[in-house]
């Protein structure tokens, strides 16, 4: 087999086979095929396409050019969330505590920040002592005993799709649905999880911008994950502001403290009990996405949730009675107001400009190997749809320096639309629901 | 400006700007773009296509990563020819002196053999003493003096072509009219003719196989050369059959001095004429095809066409008396005969597969560092069309050495057709004349 011939096949639109893949697959992990052919082959496939049978293969290649965790010794249908990033997301923390006191294993192998969307495990270690890269047993082990467990992926998850998104951020070969299916997919599927819901979001703060295209990308991951013998799900979701009221790493640990109390803000609760119901039915714990809903709502109000969490936060080495006290007091000292400039509605806070702005905050990075800060963030104290006087606060904003946060509120200020007419209730947040079955 | 952009924007199909190609090429040159992205954006451009004045760009900045010959000291408007590649193409050989001859000068820089194709200067290398390495004054001195000079691309001559054609090889970017055609052109036009007359060959001996094709390439060629500042023509011709009755080195010498003094086989002698009249029409030289055919062919009967061509071998560092007395001579040692199994007409010799038994024989080659050996080829003792009776002697064919002979005899044993019935009377090789008015 020779890579150019590979190359030309896709390049004239044919449907490559399971072997032509993993020999591209192989090529690539092992180094043997040059950078110039994988390049060349990822234009061709932006280009030309692949269908569902030649992504499952990909996806499966992919995936198995690293190691995949086994987690047959853990009970029970495990489960897991993937979202499409987007700005102030914290919802992964929340989310599996509640599902584990449903019952269900939550094996979550989650990423960084970057660029406009945040990561779910730099705000996880914003929590003093909290450690996010365990070794399989430990992870297995925090599985096990609280239910869920959180870490990274490390190298030897998935080598061949860091490669290959390296060579894709480069070459313009990013946005293309097979592509992104397997990346997505070959990292997630290694953490061994049964089931997976996706939560594949859209709008000014997301990678797909309209819900077409956010539509294809689910019914891709859904059948692809199928394809691999999991359980799937999707969600389509707005991401047009910020979710909840705070964006930052400290700051979202807070929020999740407070939906897992109870209190948290109306967008992220019911986002996080959507993606709890549907967890929980695609492992078999209810029949019905209401059902699903009220499972998740009674783990909240009877503390089961919050509790699952402490002790998860204790697991890994954090320290849950530090936590709890420094809610509210870790700010940092570079503070800022943004203030309503005229009498209105707010319509909106741009996500995406919002996220951009967090880079200079400290929030989040442009490069992988930056640091972030966990003290850095915005609090949302108007959210869209409420009427402001010329002078109300808006926003207060915190930077990891002076400078830092001079740009993150020129940028703040700029992502704010008003509007003089009040306007509409806000929809809800979830556009439509995606089956397993319906991506048949 | 970014190297990503560029390759997204052709990848979406938009229309790329002089400075946009001009920052690939220059990077591709100066290696300050890495082959990863040239290769992404080689296939973007395989896929999506370059309209004319993309391709007119391209071929300049390519033209202009190297040295161009100045030739506005040389008086009189000079003319060149390229074919697209054949099999026992000696052409170049015979019209040269012709049109120099008719007071045209004719500055050749030609290529070597590859694959099935053969090559100008491994031909001339075959005469004793003949140097096909001129320098700058070399060339220029000698053009004045004989009316016309040969020599080969320089490493200096259209770098960015080298780099992009080697990763083109491998990345299944080679079948690409305006890659193709910046290709040609960026080499050709090094040379700093006024005028160049396309030889697009056409069927199973040339790259392009169909009509159509052959004629997108000439189209694309002559608007492009026209853009360049150069008047342009082109003949589409069929490649079906081996070009006249003799293919390898000098044996290919001894075919083109058989023109010269107008005893050569029909099909090429018909084939020089035709070009010569054009190059003779776009230097000023006459005002109709017939016209420059009638100077051409009263070049060659005057005796004046083959005293250039004996002058010029002189100038370049042969013997023009020893050329002439090793005509029939030179042959090598591993000789065989193939003859007719059965008595029929010869239909045809599938030119490519007779242009790559000229490998192992020693005519040909497959990488560019391979030596070739003036003494082996093929002399066709039956053309296409003719009657043969079990027995009778096919073609002489002689080989580099045993092993190598015996490959190539059973490669052209393969290469022969027969028909029961009497064939119609071959056909023109000359299928469309392409000129510069009709391609805007």
């Amino acid at each position: 087999m020779q890579a150019s011939e590979i190359i030309m096949k896709k390049r004239d639109g044919g449907r490559l086979s399971r072997d032509e893949i993993g020999f591209i697959i192989r090529g690539c992990t092992g180094r043997t095929i040059p950078d110039y052919q994988i390049s060349a082959w990822l234009m061709a496939v932006f280009l030309r396409g692949m269908d569902d049978g030649e992504t499952a293969c990909l996806t499966d290649a992919m995936l198995h050019s690293g190691t995949v965790m086994d987690l047959s010794g853990i009970p029970g249908i495990s489960a897991d969330k993937h979202s499409t990033g987007g700005v102030g997301d914290k919802i992964s923390i929340p989310l599996a505590p509640i599902v584990a006191a449903c019952g269900v294993p939550v094996p979550m192998m989650s990423g960084r920040a970057l660029g406009h969307t945040g990561g779910t495990l730099d705000k996880l270690d914003s929590i003093s002592g909290y450690r996010t890269s365990l070794s399989e047993t430990e992870f297995k082990s925090i599985l096990r005993s609280c239910g869920y467990a959180m870490t990274g992926q490390t190298e030897t998850v998935a080598p061949a799709d860091r490669i290959l998104y390296a060579l894709r951020d480069v070459t313009g070969t990013v946005e293309s649905i097979p592509l992104i299916t397997a990346s997505i997919l070959s990292k997630k599927a290694a953490e061994g999880t049964d089931a997976l819901v996706f939560d594949v979001k859209c709008g000014r703060g997301a990678f797909m911008k309209t819900q077409a295209d956010a539509e294809r990308l689910a019914g891709m991951l859904v059948k692809t994950g199928k394809a691999l013998g999991k359980k799937c799900a999707a969600l389509i979701t707005r991401m047009e502001n910020p979710l909840g009221t705070m964006t930052g790493n400290f700051l979202e640990i807070e929020e999740s403290v407070d939906i897992l109390e109870g209190k948290g803000p109306a967008d992220t609760t019911e986002l996080t009990l959507a993606l709890a119901a549907k967890m929980c039915m695609l492992a078999g714990k209810c029949a019905t996405p209401e059902e699903g809903r009220q499972m998740a709502e009674q783990a909240v109000s009877g503390g089961q949730a919050m509790e699952c969490f402490l002790r998860n936060v204790a697991a890994q080495g954090g320290n849950p009675d530090q936590l709890l006290a420094e809610r509210g007091k870790r700010r940092s000292p570079w503070k800022a107001e943004i203030r309503a400039d005229r009498s209105a509605y707010l319509a909106g806070i741009d996500a995406y400009a919002a996220g951009m702005a967090g880079i200079p905050l400290g929030v989040g990075r442009t490069r992988t190997d930056e640091p972030v800060f966990p003290e850095a963030g915005v609090i949302f104290r108007v959210k869209p749809g409420e009427k402001v006087q010329a002078g109300d606060i808006l926003m207060e904003v915190y930077g990891k320096n002076q400078s830092g946060l001079d740009e993150g509120v020129l940028r703040l200020q700029q992502a704010v639309y008003y509007t003089e007419e009040k306007p509409e209730e806000p929809e809800s947040l979830l556009l439509k629901e995606i089956d397993d079955d319906e991506s048949k």
